[in-house]
């Protein structure tokens, strides 16, 4: 006998209503089971979207998924936990300097990730272009490898939240992905099953995320940080702009390619400006305050942790990446200044060219992508390249072409460049 | 290649926006079909519950739910032919003296109908309570029993809107059945795809019906009636309250019962005027504007129209009707007037005591149900019977009487009744 009705619940969320922790703990459970079906859950979801969650209701959800599976535990690990989460951004590569900078300080960083599906990439994806290199860990190695090395990127099991792996694939089918009790919930569920004791959330904001508006950002972060804290784990944000694309690379071998020369002391300033926000943010929520993040990408120790992760996952950090079989340039039809470069329509180029998935079990094409020569508020002269399309399939230029229309514009060389403002706009946490 | 993503389509109803023809038409035939999923659906209908549709976006609806099946044609039939529907109440039993009565001045009405689902009761399940009567006729049979008899009542076809019957189960399930534009759409697409030249609503409102506010009763009734005209029926709408059971018998073979009365020239009043009524607009409708409707059931004109309709579909007229194992009388503790009477509670009492079902594969009790002794507003003494429980299984009594608390009271003689104004509230259309 179930102790409560669906029907009855979905009413409750649909008139306005809240729901208590034992009817969310049932919900999830009975959905997680299969009592409840899956277009019963999507009725609620789409309730939830358009008449949102309580606070008390997004930790219930949040911790209801995590109780649907395993969770895992640091406390026998001789360093101390940090991780971090990215909302999802286009040519967001970030995880792969930051996760060897990090660990070069002696902190552990255990980083459970996921594969990209739309416009925004998957680090998953973007790191199994390096020949060898595995996602897939049995726990044990998982343990090694965070005790030896301090870095692992690897993909999560199955059991850790699978009711939010259940419900995340059906919110995608369904209309219902950005809503801010979901997408918290989401993500917060799974960092928490994951068992790291702190936590940097990159919380994006702008046309390439999936919030447009700074403000509903912040409500994201706020409402994770929350959770988190809650939940016993040291969380903090950063607001990050996604209005254009972050760094020169889209794509999955080319922004590895540029994470390598992060590490090796280069790269485009954003990426290493977020890297080493974002680094500072992670080493103090694990007690290191003193940490000279910058040292550690010049003189080579954060490219040697590197190096050391992709080898401890059969990955050979210095095997030539894929090279894509087609390319094609792009050039500046006037000269003038590169005012606009919106991230959306390239993330959604890139996609189409074989970067990304439409479905979750379509393959990615590693080398595919977009290499981006000028950046908004460049100064350009006629015919200089702009950025240039890889493709393994030549039939996919026209399409991503297509998107790219109305995607960038040279003005005058005294017109300011539209970024939507800095790159880190905002924090949250103490 | 599908024209349309339905994500994009869920994405539209979920911002506000609107759904073109083509978008509708598509939207459903994919439905019925089986490539839009139903998790995809319920979330859909849940935008719809939520964001409402707007005037062209129900017509596309309704339209698009008539093509999803066969459309029947009376063209060929020699008699006029007017149909009447009602949105559903407690004791409301209306079809089955209605039908004969109106087709007893020659005019036919092709009743299909539904079974009844939750606390208000369906026509073929009190039908079907007559000793060999059957729901289930052949194309032919119905055509001939219209020509022959002119009222017919059955069950309608799989092949009638079969994307209604799809998208009503699964609202049915996921919390999305009381929504103006699902509920209009519902019920005009199988009024028009039966083919009536002419159509007379029954809309109730109150505690006993989907709809409680009056005001939104008249905002369906008004959305109904302007569907039906659309499409070309001559549609008419009736308010109707729906806070006190109609009439004294809540079940299956009792409502037979009392309606057999009714045509017998007696039954009580409130039956009598609704039924009078509502025969008056049908006849109208059909342009027959001079029938004396009272003289009809006083001379015995629709008793034997009656007769005629349940013996051509296996009915036999004089038989005994099923008797309940069980029943059980509760009598007033306190003299005074019986100031309140609430429809809900006792349709949900009548439907525990086995009358209704609760899933659509579930049998009912033709003997199952409640009769009432007293109406709102008469004077009762200590002890004298207020109504009568009847069973077949003993063990359903205690939930039929938890059912029952509150839902009736004795006031001071001086009191008045609590009614919620009179059985005809207002009339919609021309």
């Amino acid at each position: 006998m179930e102790p409560f009705d669906v029907v009855d619940l979905i009413r409750t969320k649909r008139d306005r209503g809240t729901l208590s922790t034992a009817q969310i703990d049932w919900l999830v459970d009975a959905y997680t089971r299969g009592y409840v079906a899956d277009e019963q859950m999507s009725a609620m979801t789409m309730a939830i979207f358009l008449n949102g969650m309580g606070r008390e209701e997004i930790r219930d959800l949040t911790l209801a998924m995590v109780a649907s599976g395993d969770r895992l535990d640091f406390s026998g690990l001789h360093r101390k936990t940090t991780d971090k989460h990215s909302t999802g951004g286009v040519g967001d590569k970030i995880t792969l300097p930051l996760a060897p900078l990090v660990a070069s300080f002696g902190v552990a960083v255990p980083q459970l990730s996921g594969r990209g599906l739309g416009h925004t990439g998957g680090t998953l994806d973007k790191l199994e272009s390096i020949p060898g290199w595995r996602a897939r860990l049995s726990t044990d190695e998982f343990y090694a490898q965070l005790d030896a090395v301090g870095a692992v990127v690897c993909a999560a099991g199955a059991r850790l939240a699978p009711a939010d792996g259940k419900l995340y694939a059906l919110r995608d089918i369904t209309g219902t992905v950005e809503a801010i009790p979901l997408i918290a919930s989401s993500i917060m569920s799974k960092k928490i099953a994951e068992g790291t004791a702190a936590l940097v959330l990159d919380v994006k904001f702008g046309s390439g995320a999936f919030i447009q508006d700074p403000a509903r950002g912040r409500e994201l972060a706020e409402t994770m940080v929350r959770l988190g804290t809650d939940a016993g784990v040291r969380t903090v944000a950063l607001l990050t702009n996604m209005n254009v694309p972050l760094g020169l690379a889209i794509g999955n071998a080319n922004e590895v390619r540029e994470s390598v020369e992060v590490l090796a002391g280069g790269g485009p300033a954003d990426v290493v400006e977020l890297t080493i926000a974002l680094a500072r943010e992670m080493l103090a929520t694990a007690g290191v305050t003193d940490a000279d993040v910058e040292a550690a990408l010049a003189d080579g120790r954060a490219m040697d942790t590197w190096r050391r992760m992709i080898a401890a996952q059969g990955g050979d950090p210095d095997a030539a990446l894929p090279q894509p079989r087609e390319s094609q340039l792009v050039t500046a039809p006037r000269g003038g200044r590169l005012v606009e470069q919106h991230a959306l329509p390239f993330g959604i180029a890139a996609w189409r060219l074989g970067a990304g998935r439409a479905r979750q079990q379509d393959p990615v094409h590693h080398a595919a992508g977009i290499d981006l020569h000028a950046k908004p508020g460049d100064l350009v002269t006629a015919g200089q390249p702009l950025f240039t399309l890889h493709s393994d399939e030549p039939a996919r230029f026209a399409r991503a072409l297509e998107a790219l229309e109305g995607a960038w514009r040279i003005g005058d060389p005294e017109e300011a460049p539209q970024t939507g403002g800095p790159l880190i706009a905002g924090r949250v946490g103490e």
